[in-house]
């Protein structure tokens, strides 16, 4: 029988009712046929119960214990899960992490997966079990202590389960019905997309739209495994929620899929710096040591050997930025006049597949936002996403007017 | 190095604060020299918390995934205990029953252990872990999925950790500071023991002092483990609860060493059953069937054919003893003119090896009863325990008056 994937997280099952609930979509894809394995997160609040004893126990924590305190929350949510199918009369059983198992690495409370052997779970379905559910966000390292993957895990355990058993599909049931062209809470037309290719999402969600994690449609893209998110508080139709998959299969798209947002980026300028070969080595490296995650960067013209350097980072990293550099010029591995943090700005983007065969985007673009009387301070561009930062007072109305000016209210 | 296992119950790690302070006890027994194994129960109210969830999914509910979810509530803790030790600079790593493994019977909810190997842990303990702290009252079956070992459970799972690891001394920690000559709510001279036999302890937890599991004594009996109760909140000195431990460890002793009593027992007679070869059986078969436990019995003289048949059983088992003898006297196995039940009664019990050699212990306690007035109902001897039934009423007064008239408020 084909394999179906459902990941149901932290919201959906945050009581036994909610679990019921889910239980019954999943009741209904095995009435359809489907063997299904269901990947489970932690009830609502109880992820946050457990961490916190585990930080007022020990604030520098052996990832190896957190990860063995943290893991049962999903195990309790499993269990739970396939009593409520058994009383339905859905033949199904629980598996933690460590009895798939589900082989990862032994970088505890971050790990990779690494292996996940089928034989176990494929021999009980052809006995006749319908569901398998199995713990999210959690594995076993080579040493055989618990491992957990980390932010967005039960997202990645759903995926990677969907490619070692080759599923048809990967459901997310979340808190929301699907991937919208914007924020619908800033842009009233926005519009659910029924289908949105991998490299779209990966833009999207890294750039704010927080629907899906970002490992998890990484792994989606390599393995090609057809994600579809969709609410687990509505009533399903068969064109539910967002369908995140290859390009191939989406047949005809807007040039621009979607706008996306980010309302905490810090720009930040060097002035004055001296311009010689192998000074972008000597600003980034120092930045990237620091740990700060640099996004845009753009340097001016240089005039009489010296240049203006201008990046931007999140907004809570300016102070480890502003340490990283000041470090670098006292140890004289750079040299400038001043360093200007600007923390009120956002960044807005336009993200589509169909820029890599049309042009114009960008130009539409700046057109829209000059219309408009919102001054660009920096510019970045990929294949398919055009990046501005702009003043963050501006933010909702340059998302507002792209999302009128590419006509994304409009299906394709 | 010695090993030790401490055991730490439900109270005794209720919440954070509680947890530190078992570490603490347990860095003092690291200091002395041992290497030591702790075995946690979960904080209390968790279990309530889990079991509670598994009645309301499903009332007639998957044994498998009972364990798999109630077991969690004990590798929380494990785990907190753990980086508390750490905290302490004390060398320590939790063990849920599978990665030790705590090998069992597939008998879930009631499991058995079978075996539990010694290499994992002792490996550690020679790389310098000074502690393991091991999740009590689970293992892994066969199959490989998680079992529980029913109630007093985390006992067991000491006692039987204790013999693997031929440890020196099993210590219980929990919220009494020892075994007592008997209840000192009712008899205010009641005096802890400093040791009492296996034997003795089993008849007074069978009785109803409930300080240990009756399953775990017996496993200490059978391995010769040296188990020690004592309690979790207060300090402790060399002599602190109670050792129970075999009789030959024992120089001297009273010749009774406890009083137990039990309110909760109720009398039935059988008026004038035809007494003829095999009746005890026709009787007490379809109580064993119907699933009462039979305690005392006592069987009068017979008179012209028929006699009168009295035992005792727990006060909530009448009804199914009235509907066993009522269906046995329907299909003609048995034949009686009445049954009389008497619920106000309660048992009273002096336990003690030392009457094995000592004669005139029955006599002495029938006279001191007597002296107060009190009716004896049913008498019953074994080798180390003479119990009687008497009216629920005198109870309190039985017992310390038997408690003054064995001394046993005087050291030996």
């Amino acid at each position: 029988m084909p394999v179906l994937v459902m990941k149901f997280g932290g919201t959906s099952v945050a009581n036994l009712d909610r679990i019921r609930r889910a239980a019954k979509r999943v009741g209904v894809e095995v009435a359809k046929g489907y063997d299904v394995i269901v990947i489970v997160s932690a009830m609502s609040g109880k992820t946050n119960e457990l961490v916190g004893w585990v930080n007022e126990t020990s604030p520098l924590y052996d990832a190896r214990e957190y990860d063995a305190i943290v893991s049962s929350g999903e195990n309790v949510t499993a269990g739970l899960m396939a009593l409520t199918l058994q009383e339905m009369d859905v033949p199904a059983r629980s598996w933690q992490g460590w009895q798939v198992p589900v082989r990862t690495t032994s970088a505890h409370s971050a790990a990779r997966i690494e292996e996940i052997p089928t034989d176990n779970i494929v021999a009980k379905f052809s006995e006749g079990m319908r569901v398998a559910v199995v713990a999210g966000f959690q594995g076993v390292s080579p040493e055989g202590r618990i491992t957990t993957l980390g932010r967005g895990g039960s997202d990645t355990t759903a995926v990677a389960f969907a490619a070692a058993f080759e599923a048809e599909r990967c459901d997310i049931y979340t808190d929301v019905d699907g991937v919208y062209t914007t924020d619908p809470r800033i842009a009233s037309k926005a519009r659910k997309l029924n289908k949105i290719a991998f490299e779209e999402m990966l833009e999207l969600a890294s750039l704010g739209a927080k629907v899906l994690q970002t490992r998890s449609v990484e792994l989606a893209m390599r393995y090609n495994v057809k994600l579809r998110v969709l609410s687990s508080f509505e009533e399903q139709s068969d064109d539910a929620g967002t369908l995140v998959c290859s390009e191939e299969e989406i047949m005809e798209s807007n040039v621009v899929s979607g706008i996306a947002y980010s309302r905490d980026e810090a720009k930040m300028t060097l002035i004055s710096v001296a311009d010689r070969p192998g000074i972008a080595a000597a600003i980034f490296g120092p930045l990237s040591e620091g740990g700060v995650n640099v996004d845009m960067i753009i340097q001016n013209i240089s005039e009489e050997g010296r240049t203006d350097m201008t990046f931007s980072c999140p907004t809570d990293q300016v102070m480890r930025a502003e340490k990283a550099l000041e470090g670098a010029k006292e140890r004289g591995e750079i040299n400038y006049h001043d360093l200007v943090a600007d923390t009120d700005v956002a960044k807005v983007s336009a993200v589509g597949i169909g820029m890599r065969s049309q042009s114009g985007v960008a130009a539409q673009m700046f057109k829209t936002l000059s219309d408009e009387g919102v001054n660009i301070k920096v510019i970045a561009t990929s294949e398919i996403k055009i990046s501005v930062l702009i003043d963050r007072k501006y933010m909702e109305l340059a998302v507002q007017a792209l999302h009128d000016a590419f006509e994304l209210d409009k299906v394709a």
